[in-house]
């Protein structure tokens, strides 16, 4: 094999609130050569997904932040272009974390083989890979949603939120999903199943969400923080519990929100009703693994859990396209198409 | 036995902020006499305790507010006046919710008996009583301190406080206690035997915090609120939690609080440290009772907890003994004496 020429997109800059094109530089030049024990990875398929705007920022978070100059970090499906490695064969396909380039090198540490007949690969990024496994595992571990209760998500056409609310559903619960804008607002109830869908973009969304959860709010399983935590926090019940994966609605923002002060507002609402308000990384919640990949492949093969990717072309698109997503441009699984496999 | 004078103290008023002398009224008439199925109370001992400032407002908190005109709410210890109940003796002393009065009837339902040579009775509304149970099942239950781990509690020479950090160095963690002012300080150590005590009034408090875990805190055992929390904010370790059990610093507070807004900056320390806030009433763990009993006896017996009494004479006292409860006047589990038994 001749050394194929290798595309990589750096960080360039840090943002300063909203991501910019100038905030990343494509690099191009050899693509490294494995060393002995080491694969060779051509990527062929990118995940966007929120964490990466925190792995912007300087200062550590619950993970190191991209360093100026270095690759955006970010999953992958890729084809094991070449292997020195034991447990890798050339054709493999594979799940890694292998960045926002056309090839890589590995030494195979958390690269995890794919059977392309039992799913389509992109799933591994998907359904079946981290943000399903974020639903998964945030929404039974810490939420908890009993048959009858009330499950709320936003983002909900969004890879974490459309598998929080089939699997809330699943439970036996009432599932009310909210999104941005009224095709993905159809979305949630005509493909993933939501029993009351809401535009939150839609002037009344707080009256909507009040009438939508005639019983209250049992689990909120936080993704996006803002005005939905808002409308949401005066209908939690007694006893209810708050997953907190993430806050995309101020991922871009900068020093501290002017006043009023609504922490105490928070905390006099998680005393009286005794809420449970827990923050998690799908991480922490590794040793689920293989009950989520049992439980939520059986789920897409019996129809019960469903998915909806939105891919977008070539490397080239991915600085836009990760923009784009963190206003909610994106509607489903954000996805880079990069390759197409050799095989 | 001639029909008793039975003086009471009604809610006069609802406070608007800080409770007044005048919010209060002393009423005065016959006591009530016990029907069939009834005992007749004398009330020995009144607990002053700061859930009583939530129910003087109006609204629905986690209890019913004490109406306008009505007794005040109040645990209290008592001798079994007059009986016309077959579970209940004349001169029986028990612990039940008999209220700012001298006289009160009951159909026995939430009164123990108890044995005034097991343990000196004022501890069933102290360390033997709710407020050792908050300490015991709050701290227990959802702030699990493991050995070695760091926990801070403010009002800690208070009945609550002071228990958490007992409970906690039973359990082999290093406690941190917090209270307001040098002698409150030294008792922290000398008596209740703190790794490290600090006065949240002292300049420097944040800094001396910050000194005083150098491993960060593991359990914060959240009962003021206000300054101290936002002391404790930056500190929380990775997967710390926070059982939240009262936050006397706004219990006067009226209206929102000016900005800047920190609801944002708690969430986004609730998320990559993956924190667990949790409100909790006592009541929520009432399975834990016996439990609570025999090990809080077992520890009081050994020696690995001690209490400390704070006693105002007169029934007349209580309303000014309240209001400076919360201001943090009181040293120690605040009681009324209001008579003495009659054996």
């Amino acid at each position: 094999m001749n050394t194929p020429r290798n595309r990589r997109i750096v960080l360039a800059a840090r943002p300063d609130g909203e991501p910019k094109p100038s905030d990343f530089r494509m690099e191009e030049g050899e693509a490294p050569a494995p060393a002995d024990g080491q694969v060779l990875l051509r990527n062929i398929w990118l995940s966007l997904d929120p964490y990466m705007r925190g792995r912007m920022n300087a200062g550590r978070s619950y993970a190191s932040p991209v360093e100026v100059g270095e690759v955006m970090v970010g999953g992958t499906v890729s084809e094991v272009a070449a292997s020195r490695h034991p447990g890798f064969q050339e054709g493999d396909i594979v799940v890694g974390y292998a960045g926002w380039q056309d090839y890589a090198v590995s030494n195979g540490a958390g690269l995890v083989r794919l059977d392309p007949s039992a799913a389509p690969v992109t799933t591994a990024l998907g359904v079946l890979g981290m943000p399903g496994m974020t639903a998964y595992a945030g929404l039974l571990t810490i939420g908890q949603p009993k048959p009858g209760e009330t499950v709320v998500v936003a983002a909900a056409t969004g890879p974490v939120g459309s598998a929080v609310g089939q699997i809330a559903r699943i439970k036996g619960a009432r599932a009310v999903g909210i999104a941005g804008g009224p095709d993905k607002r159809r979305a949630l109830r005509d493909e993933f199943g939501f029993d009351v869908a809401l535009d939150h973009r839609a002037p009344g969304f707080a009256e909507a969400l009040k009438d939508a959860c005639p019983d209250g709010i049992d689990v909120y399983f936080e993704n996006v923080g803002g005005t939905v935590f808002e409308a949401v926090m005066p209908l939690l019940n007694d006893y209810a519990r708050v997953p907190v994966c993430g806050l995309i609605a101020s991922y871009n923002d900068r020093g501290p929100a002017s006043g009023p002060d609504r922490l105490n507002q928070l905390m006099w609402l998680v005393l009286p009703r005794r809420l449970t308000i827990r923050g998690f990384i799908v991480t922490d919640f590794a040793d689920q693994h293989a009950a989520f990949q049992r439980d939520m492949s059986a789920w897409i093969a019996e129809g019960k859990v469903r998915y909806r990717e939105d891919v977008v072309e070539g490397l080239e698109a991915a600085p836009e396209a990760l923009i784009g997503m963190l206003k909610g441009r994106n509607f489903g699984k954000l996805l880079v198409k990069l390759a197409d496999p050799s095989v």
